[in-house]
């Protein structure tokens, strides 16, 4: 695994490869390490409303890959061969977001050791992410994602 | 408001016009009437994942704007003029979607009444909708989304 740019460059790329909506709404994973994710989508433009703020399924999508993302990279960074997928999520639409939707969501580096265990022993294993969006430090949205991991056999 | 065909045209060109990424999203707005409306959307193709089976963000998408778009055009008809916004929503993937993501959701013709009278009353208002995505008559997904309505001054 490379830096922290390298690895930020890599899931972009897979996401734009594998997931043609969210390369036609222009996100960026601008940050990411084992333990932590940004991802921006721009406002206004393509991720656009009817109020002329970001519209709830763009906010949706960069957050749902938010989660998705640092899952994916961290497996990958550890080696492991896994499928991810979202079972569910719930989001709250706290204030509208006028200028770019930044998504962000950390690791607890000792719970994800556990997770691995025992991901490890029965070959699948569910996690619990917050991601939360912020426009100048103010809370904009928050999503809980359901994401569940199965190792490739 | 016109016949069913000229409310689901009508409803799709607002969509298409104010929200870029529903446009990219190539959904149409396949049935609508006063109680209720399909949206339809197609995969594979823009709306795919790495796994090839619908994005979790283009089912989410189409889902908010299935809710949305059914108040949204019910208003209309009715003349009443307002904003209408997702305040929070739950969404849960049941299984893979392969061909189509096909979204369903019905208001109940009494109990919009009520909600129209608390609205014409306050000026705002609150619904809890629940839409369906179907495959072939099974339920591949579920989301339940928290309305706001504030009526224009």
């Amino acid at each position: 695994m490379g830096n922290n740019s390298q690895q930020a460059e890599q899931l972009q790329k897979i996401i734009y490869d594998t997931i043609p909506l969210a390369k036609a709404s222009q996100l960026r994973v601008a940050e990411l390490n084992t333990n932590s994710i940004r991802i921006e989508a721009p406002v206004p433009g393509i991720n656009s409303n009817i109020h002329n703020t970001a519209f709830a399924g763009s906010i949706y999508s960069v957050c749902a890959l938010t989660a998705w993302g640092l899952v994916h990279n961290r497996l990958l960074a550890d080696d492991i061969k896994a499928d991810v997928v979202i079972e569910s999520a719930e989001i709250n639409y706290i204030k509208p977001i006028k200028d770019t939707i930044i998504s962000s969501c950390q690791l607890d580096a000792s719970l994800f050791e556990d997770f691995n265990r025992r991901l490890d022993e029965i070959g699948k294993n569910r996690m619990l992410l917050k991601v939360q969006v912020h426009e100048q430090e103010k809370l904009t949205a928050e999503m809980s994602a359901n994401i569940f991991v199965k190792k490739k056999v």
